[in-house]
């Protein structure tokens, strides 16, 4: 067995065998095949594609390259959630100690932010004394105690994984299915949940741009999870549009304690609650309203225990930018469009995200956005708020902002699109 | 410009800009683009191609990573020969003092062998004292004082297609016409030569397996050339058979010495001389005929001075193997088939070749050919003799053997296909 052979058998258009495909994730992850031997496979893998026994077989060889956790002296079930990614997307937040208040174990091993779209763990961070760090067996305990976790993923879970991800990222050979869905497949397998709701976002400011490959993507690993044991589900949701008022880390975590006092914006909180509806039916909790769980402060309650087991103050003032920017309405009318990617890069560029994974993030960069499509606006009103505290990156920003936005004429009729498209299973 | 924004281009299909293809090879070779960011670009180049103008900036882009040769100091035009690297292919050890015995100056700067096909300097070293490696001082001064030169390849050379190359040799993306072509063409219009030919190999022990793609090299190898100013012409050649009679080392030597004495197989003959012709054409030479250099003795007392001049003894016995193994003729009749890939497999696994650039070769190993397609043979006869130092290569050999020839009824009507197929200019 050699590389070379493997990688001739892929761009050739045949499909890898099982031992072609065992060989090469082990020998990747010693080290044996050498990354610009596994960067050119995963090219031709993008370009070629893999068929479902490929993907599947690379996927347990993904879990087998490290340690699986075992959640088995847990008395609650668990329920795990995972979002492909996308602008505003702050849902883990609130979601979590929702789901474990109606009575879920919720252990979310997040990522961090990179690119255009925000990550988890850099939200959390924005809050004073939160570690995103813990030892598994820490982060049992918080689970154990709490009934929820947002942690960083060890570095023994799905290490071939960790690997190729990071070589991925810089030899762009990110958008391939079978890469996406055996990526994220054999780390939330690996961490042993029983079951998982996947949120995977269509729209520009998605991986996934259209439809077809959303759904694609969303088969592919509904299909994975279920061969694993896993009760696995997906829901489509719009990313044409950024969740929520806000893109940014501190902005975020605000957004979503509102959302936990049952408040916050409409799209967040229909899409909070479908999420946390699909986790409690998979863990087989069928007699909870999630619904009742944010309106009674019982949600709240687990947040709060929840930042304090990891070292955060619940209570502590959140970090705010030092320099603002508006952006006014050029027009009265209907806002049509407001495009989670050019939001998403204009957040990233005021310094909410990173270029590179060693980068620091700026905990009160971001945007703040003052109206969503179907709103009314009026020349001269705001409409975004631009945060950052190096004011040098404003330019940069709004750049990626001349074409983020349409507004139509007054009373214009015009419905945006609802944020749950389709549910897989 | 980044890596990753040149890699998604050629990724989705589009064509890369003057910009980025100046900005990745320059890159790469001052090590600020990756390996693994370079293989995943040249496996996206290989499946999706590069047009014309791509071809010709990627060209330019590797000649202006180096320094160029200046030739113009000789008297005599210079002619240089590229063969894309086959079986038994020694036809540059006659051929470059053939040429310069008729009044041209001969470059030849050539390379090791890797896989199956044999390399110039391999079968050069085989005779006791030659050397491979010239200043280009000690070049010049050969090239100058005899008329031809074969020597390595300087490092100052076109370093971007020397580092591309040994990527490619180890990331399954040697197979790419447009990366082949620019290669090839790189080195020699950085060598500064004012005419070339090119041997461009088709069938089972060339790189291009098909007509088809061996026209596509040679046309694209032709305009790279005449852009740049230097006469250029392409003979297509059959390599479904090997050449000559012998497969190796110093058995290629001792049978090119039966060349340059007149003698020889008429498939090499009538190679060496198509080619010679086609140098002396391009190199302005019309009125030089090269069978009478093989018949008076001039090539051969052009090969004695070169072979001098690099420290080598031409009238030293060459290298011998310590062991043989003779394969006899299963049946009578007409050969029809004589395997150009599989022998090469053989005479490689029999020592002949390396597996890695490091890899010593044995200079006596190889395999020589007693029947070519065409001949009539006797059940029980020699039909091929294995040479090697290391007899337990034998059965590795043999089995790279199994298939590698056919034999038809007694009497079966038969023509040999001829070695020059096609011309393109």
């Amino acid at each position: 067995m050699d590389a070379i052979s493997v990688i001739r058998t892929k761009r050739d258009r045949g499909e890898l065998s099982d031992a072609q495909i065992d060989w090469v994730i082990d020998a990747y992850t010693r080290g044996e095949v050498a990354d610009e031997q596994m960067s050119s496979l995963a090219m031709a893998i993008l370009l070629n594609g893999m068929n479902r026994r490929e993907i599947a077989r690379w996927t347990a060889a993904m879990i087998n390259s490290g340690e699986r956790m075992d959640f088995s002296s847990l008395t609650r079930p668990t329920a795990d959630k995972h979002s492909t990614g996308g602008v505003g997307d702050k849902i883990t937040l609130p979601l979590a100690p929702l789901v474990a208040a109606c009575g879920a174990a919720v252990p979310q091993l997040s990522g961090r932010g990179l690119g255009h779209t925000g990550g988890t763990l850099d939200k959390l961070e924005s809050i004073p004394g939160w570690r995103a760090l813990l030892s598994n067996e820490e982060m049992l305990n918080v689970l154990d105690t709490t009934g929820a976790v947002i942690c960083a993923a060890g570095d023994g879970l799905a290490p071939a994984d960790k690997k190729l991800y990071a070589l991925r990222d810089v030899t762009g050979t990110v958008e391939a299915i079978p890469l996406i869905a055996s990526s994220i497949m054999s780390k939330k397998i690996a961490e042993g949940t029983g079951s998982l709701v996947l949120d995977v976002k269509v729209g520009t400011g998605a991986f996934m741009k259209t439809i077809e490959d959303a759904r694609e993507l969303a088969a592919t690993m509904v299909g994975l999870g279920t061969d694993h044991g896993v009760r696995t589900v997906a829901l489509l949701t719009d990313m044409s549009t950024p969740l929520g008022l806000t893109a940014g880390n501190a902005l975020e975590v605000r957004e979503s304690i509102e959302v936990l006092s049952g408040g916050g914006p409409s799209d967040v909180v229909d899409l909070t609650l479908a999420l946390a509806r699909e986790m409690l039916a998979a863990a087989g909790l069928h007699d909870t309203d999630p619904a009742k769980a944010l309106a009674d402060g019982s949600a709240m309650d687990v947040w709060r225990r929840m930042i304090t087991a990891q070292g955060g103050d619940p209570d502590a003032p959140l970090p705010t930018s030092r320099e603002q920017h508006v952006i006014k309405a050029p027009a009265s009318g209907t806002l049509t469009r407001l495009d989670a990617y050019d939001i998403g890069v204009a957040a990233w560029r005021l310094g909410a995200g990173r270029a590179r994974k060693e980068d620091p993030v700026q905990a009160g960069a971001g945007i703040e956005m003052h109206a969503k499509p179907g709103d009314q606006v009026t020349e001269g009103q705001p409409l975004l708020t631009l945060h950052t505290d190096t004011p040098d990156r404003f330019e940069y920003a709004l750049d990626s902002l001349t074409n983020a936005y349409d507004i139509a004429q007054p009373g214009t009729d015009f419905t945006a699109s609802p944020v749950v498209l389709e549910r897989i299973a």
